[in-house]
This record gives C-alpha cells, sequence and structure tokens, in this order.
C-alpha cells in the first residue's frame, strides 16, 4: 500500500522533503496557510522533478501525489511520516506539535526539520514525546542525502528504527546524532565559518566573490568527498593522523581568526555583503541560480557515484534498493531513465557518445537476466562486445523520459546478437537503434568459448521467444 | 624556451608543485636536504602523473624533466618561478630566502608556499623585497586550482602580474588577497571549523567518521561548486540575500558554537581523535587513500567541466589554452589523451560506452578543422552523426596514454564519412575503429543540404588528400 507523508509547513525546506517524498513514491499531503504555498511547492517540485531522477539509473517508482489540504488534521490522519518544517518559534512548534498528535497514527514518525532547537524542547508538555524525533535535512533536500536524526533521551527506540529506515528507503543518509546539543553537528560549522566570513568582508578583505572562490577552488573540493579528519589524514602522510595532529595542534595558539569575539550585525554590514553578493551574480535570476546549483550537485554526484564513493555510494545503493527484476515483455524493456545533465552537451542535446553508454546499460541488463551477472564474470566467464553499430533517429534532451527495448536475435554457442531500441517515453518515439554483436569469452584464456549450460540454455530459450512473439 | 622552476623544499606541497609544473611542461629543479626526498617527490610525481591529465581532452604538454640538485644556488640560477616551502619558522624562512636571492634572476618570480606568515613578514631583511610573494596552494596542489596569492604593499606590481599569469598558464586559480593577513583566507575558515571539530570529539558529541559524514553528505557538496555566499543566496529565494540575512543574523547571538573557547591540546585528546580516525579508515594504507582522494576530485573536476561550472569552468578554460590545431599528418591525429576514472569500470577497464564518446570527441575536431566550428553551428548549420559502426578489438585501461587518427573516406555534397582508429601510445595497437557517416543539415529547417562553400572545399580537399596518401 502507498505510504503517506505529512508535510506541515510548505517552504524551501517542506517543499523539498514533499518533492522527494512524492518521488519516491509516496502519497503527500502538505499543509500551510501560505496563500502561495501551492506556487511555491509547485517549484520546487519542479526543480526536484527534473534532477533527482537524473541520480538513478534504476527505473523511479511511480509518482506519489502531492495534494495540498485545508488542516493540520487533515494531512496527519494516518500518516505513515510527519515532517514538521514551521518557522523556528517554540511556541508555534508546540501549537503545531499538540495539534499533530490530537490526529496522527501512534506509530507515525514526527520529525522536525529545526535546525536551533534540541529534541526535548520540542518534546516538552507533548501528549506522546516517544514519537518525536529531529530530522535535519539540508537545502537542496531533493539532492543532498544529508539527514542529521537526532532523539532525545525519552525518544522511543522504534521511533529512532523506524525514521532510519523510512529515511534510507528515499535515499538520504540518516546521522544518528547521540547526544543532543545546540544545532546538532553540521551547522556548528556553518555558523563557525559564517561568523569568520562575516568579519573578513566587514573587515574589507575579502568580497563575498573572493570568499566563495577560496572555498569552492580549494578545500570545498577535499570537503565534498572526505570531509575534514579523513582528508587531514591523507595529509599527515605516511606518518598518519598523529603526526598530523602535531603538525597542526600548535597554530590552535595563533591568532588566525576573530573566534573570541562576534560581528555586530548592523544594517551597514548586510549592506555591504547584500552589495557584494548581487555584483558577484545579481546578472542571474534565482531559479537560474536554483539549476546551476542542481546541475552541479547532478554532475558531482554522479562523478561521485561512478567511483562507487562518498555521496555517490549512498546513491548506488539505492539505485541497487529500486532495481527489481526485469518483466517477461517481448521486447524485454531494459533500461527507463531520465537522460541526466552530464549526458548532454552545452546545448542540452543528449550527446552522440551517450547513446552508445546508453546501448551498453541496456545489454548490462539482459546479462544479469540471463544470468551471466556479477557473480558469472567473477569466477571467469563474460560476454565481451565485439560491434556495435548505432543509428541515430532523432534527438534527445536533458530531462526526457527514455527506455531502452531489448531483443535477442541470434543465441548460439558463443555468440549474441541484440537488437535495442531505444525509445522517448511520451509518444515511444524511437531516438536510436543498435545491433551489438557479443561474444563469449574465457576471462582466464582470454578467448572465445561457450557460456555455461544454464546461461546458454538462458539465452536460447530468450532468442526463441523472441523469434516466434517478433514481428 | 623551456620555463624553470626551483622548487626549494619537496615535502607534500613542494613535490605538488614540481609535479604540476613539470605535467605543464616545465623544467624542474629541486632542493632538499632530506636523503628521502627522491622517492618522496617520485611518489607524489606517480600520483599527479597519473591524476593531472585526466583533468583534460587537450594533448598534454610534453613532460618536463624533474631534477633534484644538491644545493639552493644551484636549483634557482636562471629559474623563472622559485617556490619556497621549507618548514613554517621565520628563521628558516629568512635564512633560504637570502641563499636564494644571492643567486636567482632578478625578474624571477619568488612565491612563498606558507600558510601561516604574511608577505612582509618574509620580507622583513631582504635584498629585494619586491619579488617576494606569497603563493599558498592546497593539497593536493597538483589537482587543486586554488593559490592565494599575496603580496605585500611593497612586492612590486611585476611580480605580481608575472605570477598571476604563471599560476594561470599551469592551471591554477591566482586568488589576489589584497589586504595581508594571518593566514591569509582560506585557512581561517579551516581553523575555525578545525576548532569546533575538535571541541565536538572531545565532548563526545560526535566521532570523527560522524563528523566527516555531517561535512561530505551535506554541506561539503554545497561548497564544493558555490561557496558559502552564493549558497546563502539561494537558500535564500526569491526575497535575496538580505532575506536570509534578516533571518539567519539573530543566530550569531546564540550559544551555537564554542567560538570563545579553545580546546586544550592534550595528549588524551591526540590519541581520541587518533584512534577514531584508525578505527574510520586504518584498513586503508595512505597510498589507498590518496588514490581514493585523487580519483574523487577527478570525477568531481569533470564533472563540473562537463557542467562549465565552478573549478570545472577554470578546467574548461586551461583546456583551450593547452589545444592547439591539428596537424597535416595523414591521417591525422584528432585526439590525445589519457582514459581518465570516470570513463571506466570497476574493474579499471575502459567501459563499452565512452568508446563512441571518444570518436565522437574525434570528429569534433575534424569540424573545428574543416571550419564547421561553434561559430559555423550557431550561424545555423551543422553536421549530424546518422550511423556510427565500433569495433572492440583490445582492451584499455585507465590511466593509458591513447590517440585517435582519422580519415576522411568520402566527403561529398552533404555527406560524410568518417574512418577513426583509436590506438595505444605506447605501442601503436590499435584498441578500435569507428565507421562514423555524418550528413550536413540546416538547424533552422532541420532537414539535410550542402554545407556552407568554404566547408565543403575543406572536406573534399581533405577527402582528396587522404584517398591519395592513403593506403
Amino acid at each position: 500500500m502507498t505510504k503517506v507523508a505529512a508535510i506541515i509547513g510548505g517552504g524551501v525546506i517542506g517543499g523539498g522533503w514533499a518533492a522527494r517524498f512524492a518521488l519516491m513514491g509516496w502519497e503527500v499531503r502538505v499543509f500551510d496557510p501560505d496563500p502561495e504555498a501551492e506556487r511555491k511547492i509547485g517549484e520546487v517540485m519542479g526543480n526536484a522533478g527534473r534532477v533527482l531522477p537524473m541520480l538513478y539509473e534504476a527505473p523511479m517508482p511511480k509518482r506519489g501525489q502531492i495534494t495540498l489540504v485545508g488542516s493540520v488534521v487533515e494531512a496527519v490522519t494516518g500518516a505513515d511520516w510527519i515532517q514538521e518544517s514551521v518557522p523556528e518559534r517554540l511556541d508555534i512548534k508546540h501549537r503545531v506539535i499538540a495539534e499533530i498528535q490530537g490526529a496522527c497514527p501512534e506509530g507515525a514518525v514526527l520529525a522536525s526539520s529545526t535546525s536551533g532547537f534540541k529534541p526535548s524542547e520540542l518534546q516538552d508538555g507533548a501528549a506522546r514525546p516517544g514519537q518525536i524525533v529531529v530530522a535535519h535535512p539540508f537545502n537542496p533536500v531533493y539532492l543532498l542525502p544529508l539527514a542529521e536524526l537526532v532523539p532525545s533521551a525519552v525518544t522511543s527506540p522504534e521511533t529512532v528504527a523506524r525514521a532510519k529506515e523510512i529515511l534510507t528507503a528515499i535515499g538520504m543518509y540518516p546521522l544518528h546524532v547521540r547526544a543532543e546539543i545546540d544545532a546538532h553537528i553540521a551547522d556548528r560549522f556553518l555558523e563557525a565559518v559564517w561568523r569568520e566570513a562575516l568579519w573578513l568582508v566587514k573587515d574589507g578583505i575579502a568580497t563575498t566573490e573572493e570568499i566563495d572562490n577560496a572555498i569552492r577552488y580549494g578545500f570545498g573540493l577535499r570537503w565534498a568527498q572526505m570531509g575534514l579528519f579523513e582528508t587531514y589524514r591523507v595529509a599527515g602522510g605516511e606518518a598518519g593522523m598523529r603526526h598530523f595532529m602535531a603538525q597542526f595542534g600548535p597554530c590552535l595558539q595563533w591568532p588566525w581568526t576573530k573566534l573570541t569575539d562576534v560581528p555586530e550585525f548592523t544594517d551597514e554590514l548586510v549592506d555591504l555583503i547584500a552589495g557584494q553578493s548581487d555584483k558577484q551574480s545579481g546578472h542571474m535570476g534565482i531559479r537560474d541560480l536554483e539549476r546551476l546549483r542542481d546541475n552541479n550537485l547532478v554532475a558531482i554526484l554522479r562523478g561521485l557515484k561512478q567511483q562507487g564513493a562518498a555521496a555517490g555510494k549512498l546513491i548506488l545503493d539505492h539505485d541497487a534498493m529500486l532495481r527489481g527484476p526485469l518483466g517477461d515483455d517481448v521486447p524485454l524493456v531494459t533500461v527507463r531513465r531520465v537522460v541526466p545533465v552530464d549526458w548532454t552537451d552545452m546545448n542540452g542535446h543528449m550527446n552522440e557518445g551517450r547513446y552508445g553508454q546508453l546501448f551498453s546499460d541496456a545489454s548490462e541488463e539482459l546479462m544479469t537476466h540471463v544470468g551471466a551477472d556479477r557473480a558469472y564474470v567473477e569466477a571467469g566467464n563474460s560476454y565481451f562486445t565485439a560491434e556495435t553499430t548505432v543509428k541515430y533517429l532523432n534527438e534527445t534532451h536533458a530531462g526526457e523520459d527514455i527506455y531502452v527495448t531489448t531483443r535477442v536475435t541470434r543465441g548460439e554457442g558463443k555468440k549474441l546478437r541484440l537488437w535495442h531500441e531505444m525509445c522517448r517515453a511520451s509518444d515511444d518515439a524511437v531516438l536510436a537503434t543498435c545491433v551489438q554483436f557479443l561474444l563469449h569469452v574465457s576471462l582466464e584464456t582470454r578467448r572465445s568459448c561457450p557460456p555455461l549450460p544454464q546461461v546458454l540454455e538462458a539465452v536460447e530459450a530468450l532468442a526463441a521467444h523472441h523469434a516466434e512473439a517478433g514481428a
């Protein structure tokens, strides 16, 4: 049965949650009294629907519906997950939590997006504190995997376990924060950097653009994949972490930061920063900047996914969770996906070279289907592609839904021939075709040889079935 | 004439500078009294030589020689760039600078890698302070583009201009820091985050691994492409930077960080952190971690390059600087490059799908060669690929030097046929071949039409030349 997420508060964060749940197949009900809520959520969903599917090679679940409802009660009744993202005022949060708990199932997870409050503060006076937990996400919620999951001592272990399971299922990484603390973990760093940055701008040392460049051309690239300590472990070299700390330790006493002081937040400082930021990127609208950010995040995350590393490893694992066995259709549907931004040229057309990659992915799926899977390859056998011919019939663009159908047109002994068609999902137009000749080889001798019997049988059966059912 | 870089101090940072200069075609002389220096620099160069070329589609310059020499004088005589990376002690730096200035050309740039000293401190007592500047890089120097370029008031404008030009030419981004300040810019942030991280570990709130995950699954991904202020500008949404600051401003008064206090750097704290770090990644050697880091950085940087964004834009521009016109060989050499890590599967073989991309790149080069370049396409004309047939003859791996030769085997009217061969540089073995049929189209009517006369002439001339010279 479709699961239900109730989103209370539909701003940038609430909207991001709504989009992620819906794209992962959940039914979503949003309550937000803002008359602009529908438009705002629609815009977040537009962004999210464009890019989140680009992270996956697996077919995405059928999108769930997002419905705006007229009350908290209507939103949370029968919900499995309730996400509270209302303004950061404790009195408002307490009122909303009371209203939620008056109507939501006892077994639901009641999670708060708060960055400023500890779960015990939220639980204060609640009817059922055990179901309340903090799940603090990062913008854009639909692309960044991190959710800081912060229980208090009275949050029930069942709530924590259930929250972890659900966050993982929607492609997030629940970072279990074991001790309640103001601002949880990540925002403490953001706050430290923010204060230091304000000083640098205020003192005229650097502009907002110079500071951004100092981050994104340098340590930002390190942090995106290893974080802080792992980076320093590597920097320590052969001598390791202890050596690094011995080197860096004394610097703690140096006057390198204005840590003991907080800049006054005057109108003048706000004007200075906003003015510099306008100069840096005022020529781009906020929608352009969001698209730029999202495209870059897709490119980074897909790069890391291809390496099986860092946040990309999370997506790789989630991809495997989303993937099911192929059906029995003739021809087989071997790929269902969208064209990601890293497959397109500057004009947004899918690059010629990526067609070959798509057909290669399709035959990989077929291999798994006939039992020539990873284990089979590791045991020393494999099909090698000898020749492919691709005919380009129509253009396609980033974000378009496409699929590939595959027929076995010859499957005898060590020879295998496949016929792939790449189609546009919206109108089933054929965009390209591919004939692929493969030879079965022994990875030991690097010479051709017949497949193992069970694979050969599967290939022959498929060839017969496709010949029979084919036009 | 080949330019000469003198590297004084050959540790991780000095070795990284040496590798970057050598890979960009400079002659490099290193002085380091450490008896292990040769081995250490060889290891850095091994890492750098594997990954830096992977960032480029253009052919790399011919590698310069790295020579270990016996004295500072021998290293700096006749050098164009001198990079000082000796230990962070002002008395040592002063002694080394005096020795350098006793022998180096007056027109050379004398740059220091220091993170701890201001240029005016280095210049104190120097014979020619005007040629001294700080060029503070980030590890790994051979992959990260940032160099903080910090002149003092007495550093000559010529030194600054020359330093910018040279750093740009070797693929770095010189961030001109306009005011001297302790720790320049980036390290102030690193220091703020480091202090906060030490507190979190010391207080038992989070382990080193949890902190790394809090960074790399969340804001680290944002910072790798936009930095701090641009990220917040986007977060502010339609209302912009001013709105964001109004929201975030009050938090400055919240007790979110331990900014007013510095943790005591006890043995106990060092043991705690080193122990957690060992648990996190002690199963991997430092070389494995370096490879992992470098592969991830290549994947991130190439992803951003494909988007033409952030640090990837720097590499794209540098790639264009490195690219020259094609020669007159028959067949034409259209591509010379290494196989990057993002083109290979889990076993390190170049993925079948990427062969098509390589041949697509080769025909793109040929297009530029015959005048069907970007301007031609923007004016409404283009060749579209109608069909490609790839034959796979041999495997190849990440890091292997390859090239593609291209012949025009038919070039009449709107029809163009190319014959590509992909070869291994080490033994000229053919790895794959490709026949490619292209049709000239009008981008306005989306129908085939003859090329403009100058392009058609170039194509016909090439076809005749290749037919005549071909076997």
